[in-house]
């Protein structure tokens, strides 16, 4: 599958990030036709206590990158695409690339 | 799931390193007990043509947080994590978090 990975960087607000991105956010993505998956991970603190350069990553899945990129041109992933400059007050990272099943999820 | 995730920042020599990722590193993490699931995602340019800050980013699955802790603890999961000194020429970030799926993968 081919998978599209956002790092969103510490926001300024985390709670008011939460809340956008589970309210308003979530919604407008799930409405993209063609996408086959949507994981995100919210993350935690390191072992040694320390938080990670990311507070949350994302991860949207489709056929191939032809078909990813056909989802992001429609007028719903426009619009999702728009949107995370309304709560993504850290840094946002978006990077490609095809997913490899090393050991397949139980 | 639990999900620990790795990003490899772009290394010295990519060939080598994948060589190595490929040939050494994952059959010493496939070795590692308690693993519910592995997969990784090499990362081409973005669209505009950049290369990402990162090379490949890796997922390690475990049943929740004290079970990843537990499985890298073992021998085989000391061995697989101090490999990465040996191959990883640019940056590693871990990072840990539940994964949320919001739209289930097809």
């Amino acid at each position: 599958m081919f998978r599209a990975t956002i790092l969103y960087g510490q926001p300024k607000d985390p709670a008011e990030f939460e809340r956008y991105y589970r309210e308003v956010h979530i919604p407008l993505v799930k409405k993209i036709e063609g996408l086959k998956g949507f994981t995100m991970t919210k993350l935690g603190p390191n072992p040694n206590g320390e938080l990670p350069p990311y507070y949350l990553t994302a991860a949207l899945y489709a056929e191939n990158q032809e078909a990813l990129n056909a989802a992001m041109a429609t007028p719903e992933g426009q619009a999702a695409s728009a949107d995370v400059r309304n709560f993504a007050t850290g840094s946002v990272t978006f990077m490609f690339g095809e997913e490899e099943t090393v050991i397949p999820l139980l």
